[in-house]
């Protein structure tokens, strides 16, 4: 099958964002965890975080300022901080649900029943349930002039994590914390480890390290 | 275990690197294929496309202008054209070899053994052995202050997948095209569907459309 922006544009609107959003290969699934200045709690779901950097360790992520994004917006750039909260399977439809349009006064904790948590002089509500959390300082958000949407670039504050996750070399095994990736807007995967594979060099192939690790 | 900014940073620099690149959740492991005017193809994997926009069709990425990212930044700078292509399990090795830092005039493709393919009067090549591939023209190309990482914006241009991986609502089905997670730097995952969840609404809990869906 071949499609050309031409014919994307003419499929119906529904059709068109479900495609499109399968396009980029697997997301990640996080719940971002925000607290207004007025203590008014706000817990989203985003597919869009990625790595931004090691050195210094940054995170972006994409908000769309008119969606149900609009209060996470509106209170990490009021507050400064922010919380990722990485969805494991037993979370999951709760994590979901905070998609829901609720109104302002509603706390999306309460409404799916995660539990809010907090670190001393951190504003920003963590999920206590989630597994593999990080506290976040906004660095600069800006308007891509393209379509609107939001680049979000925070510095990584804390790390909260499981002693058994990282291995002797840094790596954290997301899998063994049970972190699902996301395809599309709504679907949903565990993960199976294939393996990792050796630093890549050009005068010789690469080869697995770990084969079918868990 | 708590990290902080400042314990991170006493770290060991491979530890950090390894650490804080698991810390976004799962990644899409896509290849970026390019051609300069000259004639030269450049294949290279990359763990940081994501979903911008269903309307106008956007993705965004980031590239490191010093590393190995290097040529593709250049061509599809210089061309206006890229393309991205998911990689899957019988094509991994090969997609993760293009990550070895090779010379200007070796082209990825020939040292990993994947096939360029070219549609007409589009100039960046697409890996034939790739299932689902896209076709991009670059938007904007913006150095990001933070860290000098580039963030490239393209618009979808072509969408090449098989018929069958295409749902009546224009989901595709990411997971039947055997298209693998990326974990940190090197760690690679197929996925098992958990299912697809409901359209999220606060008056009522969301419900699976698909359970254990393959």
């Amino acid at each position: 099958m071949h499609l050309t922006a031409d014919t994307l544009n003419d499929l119906p609107r529904g059709q068109r964002i479900n495609l499109v959003n399968s396009l980029s290969g697997f997301k990640s699934a996080n719940l971002v965890g925000t607290c207004s200045d007025g203590g008014e709690e706000n817990l989203a779901m985003v597919g869009s975080c990625f790595h931004l950097g090691a050195d210094p360790a940054l995170m972006g992520m994409i908000m769309r300022p008119h969606s149900v994004d609009r209060h996470s917006l509106e209170y990490l750039a009021a507050t400064g901080v922010y919380t990722l909260n990485q969805v494991h399977e037993d979370i999951l439809k709760a994590a979901h649900q905070t998609s829901a349009r609720y109104p302002r006064e509603i706390s999306e904790f309460t409404a799916t029943g995660l539990t809010p948590s907090y670190l001393p002089a951190f504003q920003a509500p963590f999920v206590e349930e989630a597994r593999i959390k990080l506290g976040m300082v906004v660095i600069e958000t800006q308007t891509l002039a393209v379509n609107d949407t939001v680049l979000v670039i925070g510095a990584i504050e804390h790390i909260l994590l499981p002693d058994n996750a990282v291995e002797n070399d840094g790596f954290v095994n997301i899998e063994r914390a049970g972190t699902v990736a996301l395809s599309g807007l709504d679907s949903y995967h565990r993960s199976q480890s294939i393996g990792r594979l050796s630093y890549a060099k050009p005068d010789k192939p690469t080869h697995w390290l770990h084969d079918n690790a868990t």
